[in-house]
């Protein structure tokens, strides 16, 4: 069989399907291509540049990052039962995307699904949940790996969670097991957690130079867990590396990246400022929240790329799941205001297939379900769902799956990634930063007392008086 | 102690926090007021009458409903190792953010955490997924039960599970297993599963009429599962009914349904189309779904109360999660357009609590995280977060939970039940129907080959091909 690809169709935003009003008519087309194409040229240098600000698209022939990762596996699965990946945003979407996308359903429930640990990536600091999962850990925790991922090391959450395990190790297995048990993923040379890997004696891998959270899920960041839990991560490079190739082209009308972005594009400049990622597929559905963060903290600026204020951008994206929410947000999303753009995942083969059963006899209303598969069930509702949001001139965008593997997923985390570098340069500002995520995790050092500079030469108290007196509780206006 | 509650906190949606471009004048919520408050007597005297409306406000004072899924559960479980509901929509959602929301993290993987069967809620057609479940149930079938939810039985993807369910159980366990092992709930007396329940001799509970799904949680559909699994369902009910008289207050500022709604209801008038829920809980994530479909489904509309056209209404609901997602959409929430409304769910008091331990001696920078509590950390994210919203303008809502427990789930259920019922009022639209959803049904009974009277007096084939002219792939707008 040839080789599974995945595809972007894009018939469905244009005026003759839609209409005028809401669709991209062919002379809009032509200026997005124009707009687009130079831009394509410009990407292809920059990735190439010794400084480049897309070294992401090197990962996939990372052929030092692999090897890594695969030795590092191959040391410690024989006494892994269970992994736990301590890290949030970037440090976790993708690990979760690829475990939910590539391995079956009930793989952390079932042992005879499993070809490697079971995987849990804690992305946050419930107690509750924390104290849920811990319990449950406590006979298991000798044949337990945990990958602390965080670039600095600095991340509040995440350094909050290693200092718990750190302590649950060393009081119940003794002072040895930190370093037989915590694998850090972090910084080659500086920062806080390089600084423990080193003087405390872990094992570690890398978080490359200048790769942002958000763009590392190819690098060792998403590459370990996916290894350990039976992943073919040759496949998944080879299919990123196979996409890069093609959003290299100049090619305006060949190139996906470059269409997809100019589509986004322009229909966010034309006030659908929402844009809904909609698999039809729940091995997908983690691939939709990854790609909510990729372009959430990519495109949400209010600054040029040369640091000028300009009016604030960002498309709103939202993760839905077919046909699951045509029961919740369709009613919306065809009768509600036309400010969204779809984008549907569809999937040609399944990587499972059950077939329903005979109808009852008491009532001919089921007969036509009877003996189907559920798998022309699913695709004809993708197909309705379409039809019907076309109806009411809604753009809609596809993205077809021969199949969800390693290849072919590896292929769509290119796609997004590329296409999101494109977004950034039609809108002119920088994908790569995230200003504004800063003065909430100031804020929270400043409540949690962490000495240190704070701003207009504020000590943490100062600031956390300042805060408090913002969000402190007035009576007043408690009901 | 005294009953933990809800409640709502709004200072932060004023002008005089977030400035007059963004916040709610003194004057614009004295306005509110004088518009929101003929609304709570014409609702209450709504839920009284005969036919009503709201049939969905007399559901906590059901005590027959309640007694029929007590008794049903006392029959059942002890015969159950595991529980799945089939259903979609308003037929899953509430039973999942029940679960996530009253029982542990581990419910499904840790016995000891266990206080009934494990439960597993199917709420799609996805093949692969259904493959991986059904192939792990294999040797557990003989003790599941098989919950199916569907007001007419003629839902396509609960009625495909159903004849797949129907035909597993048959074949592995004879023909009685189905009277034995599906309980239906389903519309008392009329419909496609109530006469399959007649005649196959299934079990059954009842959905009551007039009740939309997403307004039956606190019916059968949503309190069986519950009750099964150990959650204090009386309680439950109890906080709701609790709520359902605060949210009868005629005063508009002791009335926090009239209150939340107004405020909605105002920025949504104002351009802010966006509304994002983010609980600071793991354990209510799944309620910001139930919300989500509530909130859609209900006031997504291009017509108003009388069936005349109006301009397209709908805020587009977000379920977020905190402190996730401050690494995922804080980014865009800050710096991106100010159009979005926050609610925040913020809890006092966990089920459950974690410390963290001593800090490394190599380096000082996290000494701040030494030996805290994680509910310190994650609650004081919260506060950080809406101190940096605020500082850019964005308006913050805070539903404050004293703790998470049924009581406190139940006022919740209802609080936002009535708020969308008082925001259908305020845009002078119906939020109980869903007619945009319809069409999308029929495509999918077409496309199926379901005999039938379709529009125009096309059979099924034709409106197949019509759907398929649409939808069918043009490899020019392939890449």
């Amino acid at each position: 069989m040839a080789q599974p690809q995945i595809k972007l169709y894009y018939k469905n935003v244009f005026a003759d399907v839609i209409g005028d009003e809401h669709g991209i008519t062919t002379n809009q087309f032509d200026d997005l291509a124009v707009l687009t194409s130079p831009l394509i040229a410009r990407l292809n240098k920059q990735k190439e540049e010794e400084d480049s600000s897309t070294p992401y698209r090197k990962l996939p022939l990372r052929k030092d990052i692999r090897d890594d990762v695969k030795d590092m596996a191959a040391d410690v699965k024989a006494d892994c039962d269970t992994l736990v990946v301590l890290g949030i945003g970037g440090s976790a979407l993708g690990n979760i995307a690829l475990q939910t996308a590539l391995n079956p359903f009930m793989y952390n429930i079932d042992d005879k699904q499993r070809s490697g640990p079971r995987l849990f990536v804690l992305d946050n600091v419930d107690p509750a949940q924390l104290a849920s999962f811990f319990d449950w850990l406590e006979d298991g925790l000798g044949r337990t790996i945990f990958n602390v991922i965080s670039k600095s090391g600095r991340t509040s959450e995440t350094a909050a969670q290693l200092l718990y395990v750190r302590k649950l190790l060393t009081d119940k297995l003794g002072p040895d097991a930190c370093k037989k048990q915590i694998i850090a993923t972090t910084d080659e040379k500086a920062g806080t957690l390089r600084t423990i890997v080193q003087k405390e004696g872990y094992r570690s891998l890398i978080v490359p130079d200048r790769v942002g959270g958000r763009f590392s899920v190819l690098s060792a960041v998403g590459l370990f867990s996916a290894e350990m839990c039976g992943i073919d991560i040759d496949a998944l490079l080879a299919g990123a590396a196979d996409m890069d190739a093609k959003v290299s082209c100049e090619n305006f009308k060949k190139n996906p990246a470059a269409i997809n972005a100019a589509i986004n594009f322009h229909f966010y400049t034309r006030g659908k400022k929402t844009s809904v990622m909609m698999p039809y597929s729940n091995a997908l559905k983690d691939m939709a929240d990854w790609y909510r963060q990729l372009w959430a903290e990519s495109l949400g600026k209010s600054t040029d790329v040369k640091g000028n204020r300009i009016e604030r951008i960002g498309p709103t994206p939202i993760r839905a799941l077919g046909a699951t929410d045509q029961h919740s947000q369709v009613q919306l999303y065809r009768e509600g205001p036309n400010d969204k753009l779809f984008t549907f995942l569809k999937v040609k083969e399944f990587n499972g297939e059950i077939e329903t059963g005979p109808a009852p006899r008491c009532t001919s209303d089921l007969d036509f379900l009877a003996n189907i598969k559920m798998s022309t069930l699913l695709n004809n509702e993708k197909l309705a769902t379409e039809y019907a949001l076309l109806q009411d001139r809604r753009p809609c965008l596809t993205i077809l799956f021969d199949k969800v593997d390693a290849y072919t997923v590896g292929q769509f985390i290119c796609l997004f990634e590329v296409t999101t570098s494109f977004a950034g340069a039609l809108f002119n500002i920088n994908p790569y930063d995230q200003p504004a995520v800063e003065l909430g995790k100031e804020a929270t050092f400043a409540l949690m007392h962490k000495p240190g500079e704070y701003k207009k030469g504020w000590t943490y108290r100062d600031f956390a008086d300042e805060i408090r007196s913002r969000t402190d509780i007035d009576e007043e206006f408690l009901v």
